[in-house]
This record gives structure tokens, C-alpha cells and sequence, in this order.
């Protein structure tokens, strides 16, 4: 058997942090998170390629990763980037759509303690990570706490335990046991041609309901440049028509071609806009369900379906089909 | 021991709902609830106050409800509100306001599936809420699944399962075992007089951050006449402040008079806006801190601040009170 070839790709994060005067920033390099590691049975080649918070990770810093993985990606037997956790789920999400059809591996992983910190979370993640890395199906991952998450179903859920992230509406890809690296489920492995595709449009807005939101903010958005909205709305997608007639605002901006997404703001199970009178009146105006998507998804797929040009009706279709596990559809 | 006398106000929602062409829409009254419930060992009273779907309830009918419950806040040993579920926590979360001081058990519940469905979870839930009616230390509460949840934490994370609702960073006040209705955490009662207090403003917004999102909408929000912004920042709080900066646009609104408040958009545990550069940079700008809060109790403690007219400095103090468990603070 032959060693395993794999790329840490570092973009800084909680994982690369130092103590500075401000706070926690990120400084470490991968090959000093390499070296703290400690021996593990892969040859592994590092590159620094951003060195942020992964607050402010954001679309720039999406392409920038995305290419640098597709760049390499005939070159090693799997890629972790090593990302901190605020914004993971998002680049995760995002780098599904843009790099469709991938051939290898890529492992998303970072820790809710420092890497120099003797109790970190840090070195069991990325040992997950690199072992992922090495043994999964081709796809994009998110490795913490002793789990493997499909990329665009994994969310954080907490802001201070080491079991930060979850897979949500679908069991984890794999776990580790004391029998070692369980695969749960065996990923379908699509035979397409892996393309790189960073066109995206991230004027989009996220909104969350709660009783007595002003339709007329989905209005100033529009008129700020808003090109696409994921609603996060009530249970399985309900929407206030009554005083504050929401349904009546999603209509108008439908039809101003401006798609709007239908997700719960419930963490999990799915989004249903047919059971109810107050789903079914929003479906009537046009607005599209996210299904079972996770909003980290739901915002990147739009951004995706906008920046390749989609119009309502395709992004609609677009919505209805599921690229790489991302949304169950019946 | 005399039999308790308890009221149930009707609104609405699943529990009373009825099958119609356009989807499921409330029909049933408080009365044919009970009658379907059959017997339990207390007087019960039934008022129907509302009919609706809880995508419809809003702050008019937040003042509805709190103004009835303190009507009848001394006729009976405890109140029971039946809700749909979309909207529960936000409304939990307002009574808590409202009604701060409240001198008897106040137990809102709902259901997944209609009374009137054999298989519903409605009976169940409707006797837990009716027994901690009877049972509870006076406050606002959420009984669902066997659970009794202090209405300020409670958050609904499943869209169809039975458990739908979990009590957000404190355990659940009183669980439903085998042993019968055990009273897990026994709530501090407070000694002051209840008052009626329904003024709100209800001009605010819940903004959900994502990579890529343009502060420019935050302008505009406040062009369109909000008065005060949650803002579900990453992780402990963090926010962007490298090309769209978020951290200014922040600083721009409270130097305008507009309260920002910093909460977390994972679901779990506390924001702490000192841990980390990119928290403590909008810790400068004036950002007030969700601490642990769930975003239902964010929002609606924000309205309600903004109600008594308290400016940016009293709605930060007000942030760093804990009026009635619904937040942590060290």
C-alpha cells in the first residue's frame, strides 16, 4: 500500500490563532499546525493561502479556495483546508456548488481551541480530517468532533463545545470509533467532468421572520440591490398574511424577477409550503421551497444560481434539484 | 385538597385546526378541545379569544393575549394559552415582558397534528400544560412533548417531529415521567406586583449574517424606519469587517440612536463579544450582546425596550438585566 498524498490547504481560523492584545487573531502557519500534530501516516504537502478570521471569509475568499483545490486537485489523493468555524459551513456549502463533479476528497476542518493550546480540539480534528481525506469518497466535507458532514449539510450549532457542528436531515458520512474510521454511508459518486465555476452573485439577503416584520423592509431591500432572498420562515415555510401582508410583498418582488427561497427557521427537518393555507398562499405568489436545505445551502445556492444567470423560473427548477446532496426531495 | 380552577384561552393554530380546500386552518373552539380531551382532574373555563394560524399572530395579538391573562390573572390557580406552534416561542417570549411579575402559572402549548386527528400529540400536550398550570411556580412556560420549558427559552427546532420545541441553554423547568410531573429546577418566584405593560415598538429587524452580505442593507433598514436590529452574528458574535464592514455600519446605526443587538446564529450556547478580535472590534462600536438569549427573546426584549423609550445606553443596560430567566449572565 502506498502512502497517501494529501494538501493542507491553511486559511488561519480559531485553529491557526495566537493571543494578541485584541483578542484571539489567527497566526500559525500549516506547518506549524503540522508540527504540533505530531507523526501521522500520510505524506502531507502545506500551503498558506489566506490567513483570516473566518469571519470574514466571504465570496472573495471563496474563489480564491475554490481554485487553489481545483488547481491541485489531479495532484494528491485528498485536500483538507483547515478554516475556522464561524463561516466553515458556509465555505463548505458554497465550494459544493462551485466545484460540482469533484474528483478527490476535500475535507473542511478547524477547532474551537487554538492548535498551541494543550487541551485543543484541534489536533483529534485534524487527524479526522487527514484521515477523511485519505479514505472518503470524492466530495466536500466538514470534519469535527470525531464526525465526517456532508459540506452542505453541516451547520454550527454551538459556539463553545467541541461538538460545534451538525449534520443536519441526514445522518453523518462517517464517525470515528474505537474500531476506527466507520463509514455510515457509502456517498454516491457522480461520474461528471469536475468543473470549476466561482460565478456567483452574492447580493442576496438572508431574512429571518418574527411577528411584526415590516413586508416593506423586503421592498428596501430590493431597492438596495437585492437580487435573490432566502426567507427563513415559520415551521414549515408559513408566512404572515394578515395586516403585514408578506405573501402579497413575496408576490410583488417574484414578479419583479426576484426569486425568493422559502426556508424554516427551525434547525431541522424539512421546509413544506402544501400543508397549510399559510404555505399554499405563499406557493400561489411564486415563492420557492428550500426543502430540507440547511440556510447555509439555501443562501449559496442562490448566489450560485444567480451568478450563472438564472432567472425565477430556472432558479425554481434549479431549487428542485439536488447537485451533491444538499436538499431530499420526494 | 380543592380542585384546581384553571382558564384556557383559545387562539388558534394546529391543535384547532380543520381540514379546508386551501390546506389546514384553524376551526375547532376551546370548548370542543376540551370535550375531545375527555376528563382531567381540574375545573377548567374556555375562552376563545383568537382563531388563527400563529403566522398570523403578531403584536396585536401579543397585547390580546397579555391583556386577557391579566384580566383573569386572580380568578384562577393557573391559565393555559393554546397556540399554534409557528409562532410560540415569540409569543412566550413577549408575555414575559408584558407580563413581568405575573402571579400564577401562565402554560402556552400547541400541537404538530390537529386535535381531532386520532394519533394527534395535541391531548397529551394539553395535559401537561393543564397540570403545570396547576403545579408550576407562577411564570410564562411552553409545555410540548412532555416537557415544561420556561417560555423565554424555548425555540422551535423541528418542523414535524413530536419534539418540536427545546429549552435553549437551561434545562427544562419540569419534565413528564413515569413517576408522574417532576419539577426539575424550582423557578425563583419574585415578589414584585405584576404589571400589564404592552408597550412595544415593533419597527425592528432580525438580520441573519452570511458571507458576502452588504452593510448597505443595514442603511437601508434604517432608511425604512427601524428603530433597533439583532443582528445573528457567527459563532460567539463575530462580525466581518475586511471590505464589507459591518463593524462601521454597526457603529454608523448606535451613533444614530439605533441599538444593535449581537446574538449568535448558532443555536446553542452563549455570544461573547470579547473572546475574539472580530467580536470585540463591534464590542467597541457600541454592539449590546445577546449573551445567551435565544433570538425569540432577543427580539421581542428589543421591541419592547424600544416601547418604554429607552435610548441605545438604557436598552444596553436593560440587555444586562435578567427580568425573568431569560438570560445567563456571569
Amino acid at each position: 500500500m502506498t502512502t497517501k498524498k494529501l494538501l493542507l490547504l491553511s486559511t488561519g481560523g480559531t485553529i491557526a490563532s495566537v493571543v494578541s492584545d485584541s483578542g484571539l487573531v489567527p497566526g500559525e502557519s500549516g506547518e506549524s499546525l503540522l508540527k504540533m500534530l505530531g507523526r501521522i501516516p500520510y505524506k502531507i504537502v502545506v500551503k498558506d493561502i489566506l490567513e483570516l478570521d473566518s469571519s470574514n471569509i466571504q465570496p472573495e475568499e471563496w474563489k480564491l479556495i475554490a481554485r487553489e483545490i481545483y488547481k491541485y486537485r489531479n495532484d494528491y489523493d485528498g485536500i483538507v483546508v483547515s478554516h475556522g468555524t464561524d463561516t466553515m459551513a458556509y465555505t463548505a456549502s458554497m465550494l459544493t456548488f462551485m466545484l460540482q463533479n469533484i474528483n478527490l476528497p476535500v475535507v473542511l476542518t478547524g477547532s474551537q481551541v487554538p492548535m498551541n493550546v494543550i487541551l485543543s480540539d484541534a489536533p483529534g480534528n485534524l487527524r479526522v480530517a487527514f484521515a477523511a481525506a485519505a479514505k472518503c469518497a470524492p466530495g466536500i466535507y466538514l470534519a469535527f468532533d470525531r464526525q465526517v458532514i456532508l459540506g452542505c449539510r453541516s451547520v454550527k450549532v454551538r459556539t463553545t463545545s467541541f461538538n460545534a457542528f451538525e449534520s443536519v436531515n441526514v445522518p453523518p458520512v462517517a464517525r470515528v470509533t474505537s474500531d476506527g474510521f466507520e463509514i455510515q454511508k457509502a456517498e454516491k459518486v457522480s461520474n461528471g467532468q469536475c468543473k470549476l465555476n466561482t460565478d456567483i452573485d452574492a447580493n442576496v439577503s438572508l431574512v429571518k421572520l418574527f411577528p411584526g416584520f415590516d413586508p416593506r423592509l423586503l421592498h428596501a431591500m430590493a431597492q438596495s440591490g437585492c437580487h435573490g432572498i432566502v426567507i427563513e420562515a415559520y415551521g414549515l415555510g408559513g408566512m404572515t398574511y394578515i395586516r403585514r401582508n408578506l405573501v402579497a410583498a413575496v408576490g410583488k418582488l417574484i414578479r419583479r424577477g426576484i426569486p425568493v427561497i422559502a426556508s424554516s427557521q427551525c434547525l431541522y427537518e424539512r421546509s413544506d409550503l402544501t400543508k397549510y393555507e399559510v404555505g399554499q398562499q405563499a406557493l400561489l405568489q411564486g415563492a420557492i421551497s428550500a426543502h430540507d436545505m440547511t440556510s447555509e445551502s439555501a443562501i449559496t445556492k442562490l448566489m450560485w444560481a444567480l451568478g450563472q444567470g438564472m432567472d425565477v423560473a430556472a432558479v425554481a427548477k434549479f431549487f428542485n434539484t439536488n447537485v451533491a446532496g444538499e436538499v431530499t426531495l420526494n
